[in-house]
């Protein structure tokens, strides 16, 4: 399909040997000499005001070198991705707003002492009414959050487009349905932490996972009153990030800490603060309407929704824009009336999470889709055939521009190729079934103002040996973009993968090039790498020419070495860039790609999933699972494949078997114990990626984002499986064996 | 005389009170947990076959972790400056070549575990007839020391106009003399050391000072054999180089150690090892004889020389060129013959040293034009003004292009101006002098194709907050490089000092600077910084034009604003750029500056010393010392005069106190306690830097070169003062009491 000698190869991970065989380091292997170990006091109520903080105590105790509170903070005190409403420490008389809310942190010499140091706090607080839902939170008379937002309310966002009334109206069936969506946790094997050090200049250094440095080092001089200059966040290895890692964790209490003492200091979070501090997947409540004609054409959409931000907004602004933007899919659908909120309420913070929004939204519509094909009795996959968007149609997202034949009935036709047959049930009390989803995912470009992402940098640096280092903002966060940047870095200098090394998210060392979030980086940063390779390509090559006697435009880099097309005279590249070096020629390549013509990108996928409920014990076994996805160039197909069944596990767990419970502000499910995630035996007995390719012309060698996609589509298919194989009409997840046995019997009833 | 605000302030230095605190680390600061240390073993011989190595006993020691031999080593085993001719470690069956030429190394638990292993080693040598003087070493029959080179010579330098048999013919003043010029040592308060570490990918990074990080990467690749992308040198605080940390010390060994024990390994040399290892100054034995018509207008010169190269080259071959071509100094002579020598020898190593042949040259020739002067009875200050260049006249440098009106008589009119009157005797035995020392010092703005020097980089990011990061690959050796572009990114960003940071020598995180060395950085690099910030201004003022409604010409940046120029509207340079920020637009300026219209830069400078002579001890006490320079422009007048009086200091050392003597190849003078170097209360009495600013068109603000100029002309002033006080011509250096004594002696006989 390609002329590509790496693009386009399954090649392995060029971390993946480090990772596996347990070399490489994450945050807790990390150490310097006299470091401190910093522990965090944190709020037991969701709702409080902090009425007076006593750290003498602690301050006494042997082996502790520093307690910070609010006072020591000459910044604003605040964080936050979309607004500043978080703060880093709750000052004293101001309000905890969640259970977990900082109030002091320690360093001291062990982590032991700083853990005792802690109990010697004395923080007294004046606990105030709770608010733990967004329903509550909007209603008149509820406590008010924020003293600076006007009300509980953090966003809202309406669109249409035609007459939804007339579309009813037009419509010989109508399915509606509300759908309440959980919160789900990211669960990432790495927890948060990392090390704060300061120089002898006061250059405060962050190592610490994150999914952007820049955003990390930006939040460090607001809140902190630290100069950007004197700011540095390295973000080396993260270990799963999916948006959890996108906010501020402990970067800021870190550098706070170095700050004071003057020393090292390591803050690495319990897997109960990681799981009650970061944000999570925001719990959604969707009630959505659709009509069709006889003939299943689609006539209209109309929907509500309401999500809970949790303490502080995050993402919340952008989730619920997502959510409802996304809501229209890739079908052309006349009417539409879509309007969403999100609202602040005392309980966990909700924010970036693999999907964005659309997840929740998909799975209202395309369930919505299955209903209306069973009522019309028209098949699944026809029905969405018939309403898929074509060339000229205007889709309900507004961000979105067809600019190519959309391609979603070859990811349907594609993958339903692939699924093959329905199994029949394994025994008696079995049924098995199909389910469907799809999707128009996007990718964010240049994105919206308010997220700093436009703009993406990269540098290329041969060095006179004839090897190259990538240097890129991108954190590598387990999704394998080192190894795409190092294979489009390889490609265009014809190099093998072991002689590019790539170095990440670091912003003493780095281009910015924005977060890695919204399925961006490989289209970004793919073509951030691919222009600093040409500029300093260029000049390679006129120095090859002197060399070769030849024309530059006659000269191609392949196999290490610089070829004149035609004649069969070659030199290493190698001996050119000796020749550059001696001579004074800059192999030094840098870009700065500043997006194109959308701001975001958009594609098409399908997901097939094939079930087997147990009606007597009401459990599902999901028993295959094809994801095909329209990818434009799959830069390395393993990667690919790796994203789309991983996405697929995350889909076996929303639709299955995750939500994070909260009662009054607090977890229920506050540690790896009550939270359950699909373990492998849990997944699909099989699962099939299957890449669609259609080049997307301003991508680098085409490609399209892939990363997050498949958990837009995944949990839905599932969903619609269980409605094939059972006729229910699952609306809340996950659809537990004891929420399913519930719904079966109550079908029975019906019946 | 300027319009700048920052430029040309004698602004305190950006890392002065780090440094004056003690708060800023060097390489014996330097600590990584688990790190190893390490020591090498040294031939004691100065010339010997390594006949066997047994580490065995060495490796069984509890706590030792790895020993090296040349066996372990994958590359060519070879480093050098101009040539690799210097073994890591020195094979078995091979020679070494001088007392501490390393044949394995230890990485242990601690240092003094790895000092008992040394021990355990049996090394066999067979010992060989060495040579220790260059005449020695070039006569018939004289042991040939490597195999890979035709001979003992390193280089020879022949360059000539006119015809010097009548040019002397045509001369009413003859002199001649014979000058023996000592091993200078460069006696940096830091010894060689650092840490090597690797990483889980197999990257080494090589913390340690040295005056060029990738020559050392570079070196490391060839020596051991590992790809450049797999190698990075950092060199962040460096105390003194001097030339002396211009090549690999114990950069590579530690690289070896890190690599085999896959540990952090750290290496730091003794003073003694420091004192044997490191190139010094080359020891010089220039024969020279200069003509002169009885109006004082020379008519010719003519010089031989030879240098010790010492066991390897470094920077043999350069320096004699350099010894060699700058021996005509500023002068006008029609007739020139100049040839020069360097040789291998059993001796330690020369080099690089402040100056780099040029003090050599400046001493021959500027005692020659006093003794002339003296016969001919001109005042010496005339004699140099009558001969000084004048524009249109043909340097006897062949680098040197004169552009402009020539500075020296300026100098020597300012620099006589600032001396005032000569004191008189301070008692009865004593005799007062003034001496004067002129020169045409250079600083390379391109130079050697040998030395991979052309071509400059900088970066300098724009932080949304309006403050700024220099990115530059030059280290800050104590020369007050990274304070002066500090000032220049300061000026053209229009912020204060402390809101720029400025990070260098770092082959991870800045851009290829070339090597500090030679005069060339304030030039260079200042150059590179200035169009760095060029590139990045421009686009935030592009920016600006649209907030302000202002055409960007009439823009300027100045306290932090962004202003128009004439209707007084303003805007923080802060608010832009987080404009800037927001939109996408690169914030990251990028610049190569490769070099000007000449390889060289030059410029004038005079010294005046007045001395007073104590004709019963023989001490010297130096009363005065008066250096004017063309600098150009001053970047930094309080850094300018720093670096003049600095170089007076070494002028004192190398004319009254210094000699690194060695005798079979061993150094007599190892250590601190017997190699003398001026204290506080050595130096001059009164210290004058007069700076003479004559613009140079390409320089950054006009500046030219400055940092070692002053060590060319400062020791021959005092010679020339002892021989005004005395007339006694001091031909062999230092001039100790011993040897000034012993001069009276002959003189008074010869009276």
């Amino acid at each position: 399909m390609t002329n590509y000698t790496i693009v386009g190869q399954p090649v392995r991970r060029v971390d993946g040997f480090e990772k596996v065989s347990g070399r490489i380091h994450y945050c807790v292997d990390m150490a310097e000499p006299g470091m401190l170990c910093a522990r965090t006091l944190r709020s037991p109520h969701p709702h409080a005001r902090l009425a007076a903080l006593d750290t003498r105590q602690a301050e006494a105790l042997p082996g502790v070198e520093a307690v910070v509170t609010a006072a020591d903070i000459r910044g604003t005190n605040r964080h936050g991705i979309e607004r500043p409403d978080q703060p880093v420490l709750v000052p004293v008389g101001e309000r905890v707003k969640m259970i977990g809310d900082p109030v002091a942190a320690v360093a001291a010499r062990t982590e032991e002492i700083a853990e005792e140091a802690l109990g010697l706090i004395r923080a007294e607080y004046e606990p105030l009414p709770g608010v733990f839902t967004p329903q509550d939170a909007l209603a008149p008379g509820a406590p008010h959050l924020h003293d600076d937002a006007p009300g509980n309310l953090i966003s809202q966002y309406t669109s249409g487009r035609g007459d939804v009334a007339q579309g009813f109206a037009e419509a010989d069936a109508v399915v509606e349905g509300t759908f309440v969506l959980p919160r789900q946790e990211q669960a990432y094997l790495e927890v948060e932490g990392g090390l704060a050090t300061i120089d002898s200049a006061g250059v405060i250094t962050v190592y610490a996972g994150s999914q952007r440095p820049v955003f990390i080092r930006k939040s460090i001089h607001l809140a902190l009153g630290f100069p950007e200059h004197k700011v540095r966040s390295i973000s080396a290895n993260t270990g799963g990030g999916f948006g959890g890692k996108a906010d501020v964790s402990m970067h800021a209490l870190a550098a706070l800490l170095a700050h004071k003492t003057r020393k090292p200091v390591k803050l690495v979070w319990t897997r109960e603060e990681s799981f009650l501090m970061h944000p999570k997947r925001h719990p959604f409540w969707i009630r959505a309407k659709l009509g069709a004609k006889r003939d299943g054409t689609f006539t209209a959409l109309e929907a509500e929704m309401i999500s809970d931000g949790g303490a502080y907004a995050s993402h919340s602004l952008i989730v619920v824009f997502a959510a409802c933007s996304y809501l229209p899919g890739p079908y052309d659908i006349p009417h539409l009336q879509i309007s969403g909120r999100s609202a602040y309420t005392n309980n966990p913070i909700s924010g970036a999470c693999r999907g964005y929004g659309q997840p929740q939204a998909v799975t209202a519509l395309e369930s919505l889709i299955d209903w209306l094909a069973r009522d019309l009795e028209i098949d699944p996959a026809e029905i969405r055939l018939k309403n898929a968007l074509e060339l000229g149609d205007a889709p309900g997202c507004p961000r979105v521009v067809l600019d190519s034949p959309p391609t979603l009935p070859l990811t349907i036709r594609e993958a339903l190729a692939a699924a093959g047959e329905l199994p029949p049930p394994s025994g008696p009390g079995k049924k098995t079934g199909r389910g469907l989803g799809c999707a128009m995912p996007i990718f964010d470009i240049s994105t919206h103002d308010t997220a700093d992402m436009k703009g993406v940098g990269a540098s290329v640096e041969v060095f006179p040996d004839g090897t190259a280092l990538v240097r890129s903002g991108v954190c590598e966060i387990g999704s394998g973009l080192s190894t795409v940047l190092a294979q489009v870095a390889a490609e265009e200098l014809g190099l093998r993968l072991g002689q590019v090394s790539v170095l990440c998210g670091n912003t003493e060392s780095t281009p910015d090039a924005g977060p890695i979030v919204a399925s961006r980086q490989a289209y970004c940063s793919g073509n951030a790498v691919r222009l600093a390779v040409a500029d300093v390509r260029a000049r390679i090559l006129e120095v090859a020419s002197d060399i070769l006697h030849a024309d530059e435009g006659t000269l191609e880099l392949a196999g290490g070495m610089v070829r004149v097309r035609g004649n069969g005279h070659a030199i290493p590249l190698g001996e050119v860039t000796k020749v550059c070096h001696r001579t004074g020629v800059n192999l030094l390549g840098s870009a700065w790609f500043s997006g194109s013509h959308a701001p975001a990108g958009h594609t098409f996928m399908t997901t097939v999933a094939d079930v087997e409920v147990d009606e007597e014990t009401g459990r599902v076994r999901v028993l295959k699972m094809v994801n095909a996805h329209d990818v434009g160039q799959a830069l390395n197909p393993l990667n690919v494949k790796g994203q789309l069944i991983g996405a697929a596990a995350w889909g076996v767990g929303y639709a299955l078997y995750e939500e994070m419970r909260a009662s009054d502000g607090k977890l229920l499910t506050p540690t790896l114990t009550e939270y359950i995630t699909p373990m492998s035996l849990d997944g699909p007995e099989e699962w099939q990626a299957v890449i669609v390719e259609d080049p997307y012309p301003t991508g680098p060698y085409g490609a399209k984002g892939v990363g997050e996609h498949g958990t837009n589509t995944t949990p839905v298919a599932i969903l619609n499986a269980i409605f094939h194989a059972t006729g229910v009409r699952v609306t809340e997840m996950p659809a537990t064996p004891e929420r399913l046995l519930r719904a079966l019997k109550q079908q029975r009833q019906r019946v």
